[in-house]
């Protein structure tokens, strides 16, 4: 998948990461990942819905998918962070 | 699906929401549902994550979906709120 095709959510405003993957789709991508870490996950998840809900009803959310990401401190300690991709398709 | 089967995430202690799904899973139940709205959602993940990866290697992430659930507020009016369900299984 192309770098593009992936959005990841941090810390903005919600409609950010909404205006980002409806744009995605409206350039004629197929599938765009919404990724996220942490808190953000909340996030990810309403940016997905508000996509699908809001603008692109013909978009699906595909697949989700979650797991472990390890995370090196800044003294060196390794800290455990739990991820999100949902996978987001258009027909075609 | 019984009720109990159902484990609500909301703003305790992640591992006390752990301990119930393990519960469960020691209990002999076969699928366990891991449900959760708005900034819990990211608590959900972190206790799915747990579960599978500290507590219980044979269980999976047999589905993940999302969806916008409708509350009424107090004064009336309605807001929007995502939801997710994990599901999750054991092998029997």
């Amino acid at each position: 998948m192309a770098e593009d095709n992936v959005i990841y959510v941090g810390n903005k405003g919600v409609m950010s990461y909404v205006l980002a993957v409806v744009t995605q789709f409206n350039q004629g991508t197929e599938e765009v990942e919404v990724k996220a870490r942490g808190k953000s996950i909340s996030r990810a998840v309403d940016v997905a819905e508000i996509v699908k809900n809001k603008f692109l009803d013909e978009v699906n959310i595909e697949e989700i998918s979650t797991k472990t990401e390890e995370l090196e401190n800044d003294d060196g300690s390794e800290s455990k962070v739990s991820a999100i991709t949902i996978r987001m398709t258009a027909p075609q």
